[in-house]
């Protein structure tokens, strides 16, 4: 039963991602979202939302990437998309984090759980392409929903938030051109700074 | 556009099962957990469980039934599972937020959205079957974990519990097995009254 005692001793330790809060507001603008209820949002858009890829992916393995993708964050912690200083040093704790997280795993599910993992990170196969696509759009459906809360909050400027989707069309054209009105149409209504 | 319309209406539609809270505790017992919490939680078990269903299970089927299986509590709310009352309306309630809540989606994703629901809820499949058990033993776990926190809040019977879990063994008898020691050790420490 050891397996089985190292499979659910991870299970709890995945737990703390609920605790793990990020910027973005829910639609409602009540609260601030966590890490367990964003990748769960993701899930469903990689089943939902599969055919706008810009290839065709293998949706399990999309799944599979962004179900885990912030799970490092249990120990790194989340980096706001627009904080300079913290993203300077993220790839460090993240690697850090991965190491220790995944190791926790028996060791053939440790190592495919890394591989997606670093799969997602490179972003060089059309999934992780996807996956990095839909990890974009996420935050940028709340925010509009929330009347840009998060973006007021933080005095976000359009050049940062093209700058962050630079690689967010190698994913998906088409939720790309629907990402770039709801940024026009935000910028607009003065949720997100111009310049 | 009118599908991708459909389509980014039903996510911000799935952003409410964030706001649906359980009667299970976080494993460290500082709060009660939500829906999407839930389902991400199982996500994650299908995904690393599997080798314990009875037969091979299809996983991508598995992962897809835990991800949408609670989201008709967005309507109907979460019925606590030794709520007596709450359970002889349960399926009517679930019934009518199906009806609404997969209709917001296109057609063809929205046969396919129910038909995934109706497998989960109907349990002949063995994907079904192994859904259901880890959906039983997810809560399991945590109670197990907060020292019984919501079992003792309720004041949950030992036969209560092995009649709720009367077919969690056809799911997985490995896991069954795990999940009975929890439960005789929970007895035994007094956070599950006897008989």
């Amino acid at each position: 039963m050891e397996r089985l005692e190292q499979q659910l001793n991870f299970l709890l330790e995945m737990d703390k991602l609920k605790s793990v809060f990020r910027q973005t507001y829910l639609a409602d603008g009540s609260r601030k979202e966590n890490d367990a209820e964003h990748s769960w949002h993701l899930v469903m858009m990689a089943f939902l939302l599969a055919e706008y890829a810009n290839e065709p992916v293998d949706v399990l393995k999309v799944m599979k990437m962004v179900m885990l993708h912030d799970v490092i964050e249990i120990d790194a912690g989340d980096t706001y998309a627009y904080d300079t200083a913290g993203n300077a040093t993220k790839r460090v704790r993240e690697l850090a984090a991965a190491k220790r997280i995944f190791a926790l795993l028996p060791d053939d599910q440790a190592a495919e759980f890394r591989g997606l993992w670093d799969e997602f990170e490179a972003m060089e196969t059309m999934e992780a392409r996807f996956a990095n696509t839909l990890d974009k759009m996420q935050p940028l459906l709340l925010n509009h929903a929330s009347e840009g809360k998060s973006w007021m909050e933080h005095g976000v400027k359009a050049s940062q938030i093209m700058e962050r989707n630079a690689r967010t069309p190698e994913g998906s054209e088409a939720l790309w051109q629907h990402m770039k009105t709801l940024i026009e149409e935000n910028i607009s209504k003065g949720n997100i700074k111009e310049g």
